[in-house]
């Protein structure tokens, strides 16, 4: 027997839809049966591609050839495509963030559960290198017991001139590149349970929607971790920062620039004091060199489309979806206690 | 009339006494009269100095020629000593943090009420460049308004190994970096109120006094701080961080490296996104060189000798105190206000 290729229909050809088309084209069974989208631009753009098209989402949902439909639309639009998309009888793959609150997302997961059709989200930073290489070192103590974890993005744009400057289509950064950073520190710490949560959230260059926010997690193993997405800085500070009792390892950049610094277990008998000019320091004084040793990161290949092989392995009932809804309605708290934390000014206890 | 010279004794000569020794034998119209010690190795180190020495502190308070006692014991011999040297007719320097709690600072500032005795406090890193330069860029708003502020002072040695692991003795990394730190923001920021305090102190080395803390002030203002202190980082963050609307500003280590980058106002028509392994992103992505400029840092040199010359006119009544007695109770009550939030995992309101 021959097994069919799996057909997607994607709803929103913007650039993650464009993304995720060049994406799937690049996978052995799977095929893009045709896109929708609103803008007469994408539409034509889609046609140069030699992409079809559908006149509406009804359209796109009738082709009886579609298995899985894709949402890349602003991000308000996700829950009534998907809920339409799982009636009509399709398996439904939704941009993040999923949608706007936990009450919106879990009327996605009734009609999931009601439908029978599988639902999952696009949680592509899953896959990055830098936040896989971090979860190694973190996950095989290469630095003894970690304590403290910063994960921070930063750019110097502000939110981008589109839809995600509108608080109502579900723009800002908690929920463009929050739920990214937030996931994947949930998903470094497992089954740990997140006890506290303190933010403060933005609005640099705009007064509608955030541009950046700072988290501040501490779960129950002790672990604190400082989540920070930042869209006004110039200078950007490292991507990742981890500290554990027997060194500190760090990534710079989108390069994945970095290393891991810890103690070789030379003594350091004559601490040279720093002498500033106000006083002096041997508690802050750099390391003699042969008491420390730096190593280079064991960086983490990835493959991004492992992605939809999960998910057509998921629709053949011969896999666990490997972004589970409890694991995406927990981010959704999350960001939710975030506003919460930074509006009343207080500590939030989570779990 | 020759002006005679202002005599200092000096109780505690430790690494900061002789510190201030050398600072003091530097400075035109100030003397170091002699010193005292407890521990028979300093004793001989100061007559090996050539510097005369007392076989108690009653001897020291009762060398008539002495106008000023430096007070550089272990922290929570501040108080006793003070008081008693104010007692004893001597206008009083106290090594930070001036003593172990606000309640303790009362009766000190009691007692300097009393007898009418100058007591003051060595905040020295109110002198450290790297301070003062921010602080140029702050006042005038060379970043446009400023919104967020990172001070850290970063170390891999944990806590040296005297009595500053004894929390009794007043150790512990809020008393001991923290106070410098925060009397610099709180300086920084002038008469803004300090709304709230969110903290989180460590305890990684040893579980008596904390070796490390991150403290996250909101002003009234809206300026947000992060002031961080640790000593299990074996690679350093920057010792500065400052994001104003219109640009960052950042120094990188105690040599005063950093710069300051700020928009042309060039606009970036075509952002090239960044393609990590999992997505990309055009709000993260690094800026075209022609649309930033980076400037150097417009460092501030400064002179710690003013810190005695200013005491010295003090107590010929003609000039202000340079560290007055609210501002080191004010910080006290932040460090205080620090514990606090750490210990009940809640956010203070502060003013």
């Amino acid at each position: 027997m021959i097994k069919k290729d799996c057909m997607i229909g994607i709803v929103g050809l913007g650039g993650m839809g464009n993304w995720h088309r060049e994406t799937i084209e690049s996978i052995d069974g799977l095929k893009v049966a045709g896109i929708y989208d609103i803008k007469e631009s994408r539409v034509t753009f889609a046609k140069e591609c030699g992409v079809d098209t559908y006149n509406s989402l009804e359209e796109l949902l009738g082709d009886e050839r579609i298995d899985l439909v894709l949402v890349a639309t602003p991000n308000d639009m996700h829950k009534p495509i998907a809920i339409q998309a799982m009636r009509a009888g399709k398996n439904v793959v939704s941009e993040k963030p999923v949608t706007l609150s936990s009450s919106d997302l879990q009327e996605m997961i009734n009609v999931s559960e009601e439908t029978g059709m599988f639902f999952t989200v696009h949680q592509n930073r899953r896959w990055d290198e830098d936040y896989l290489t971090m979860k190694k070192i973190f996950d095989e103590k290469l630095l003894g017991e970690v304590f403290r974890i910063e994960s921070r993005v930063h750019g110097s744009r502000g939110i981008p001139g589109d839809w995600r400057q509108e608080k109502e289509k579900g723009g800002g950064m908690v929920l463009d590149w929050g739920v990214h950073l937030l996931d994947q520190i949930l998903q470094m710490m497992g089954k740990t349970k997140l006890k506290t949560v303190y933010a403060t959230v933005t609005n640099i260059t705009n007064q509608v929607v955030d541009d950046g926010f700072t988290a501040h997690l501490v779960f129950d193993s002790g672990v604190e971790v400082l989540v920070e997405v930042g869209t006004s800085n110039f200078i950007s500070l490292p991507r990742w920062y981890m500290l554990g009792q027997d060194g500190t390892a760090i990534i710079e950049d989108w390069k994945l620039t970095g290393r891991i610094v810890r103690a070789t277990g030379l003594n350091e008998a004559d601490v040279v004091p720093v002498r500033t000019a106000a006083g002096l320091t041997k508690t802050m004084a750099p390391r003699r060199d042969d008491t420390i040793k730096t190593e280079e990161l064991p960086i983490v290949k990835s493959d991004i489309r492992d992605f939809y092989r999960n998910v057509m392995s998921v629709i053949q009932n011969s896999e666990e979806p490997k972004i589970k809804l409890p694991e995406v309605m927990r981010v959704m708290k999350l960001m939710e206690a975030i506003f919460e934390s930074s509006n009343n000014q207080e500590v939030i206890k989570f779990e």
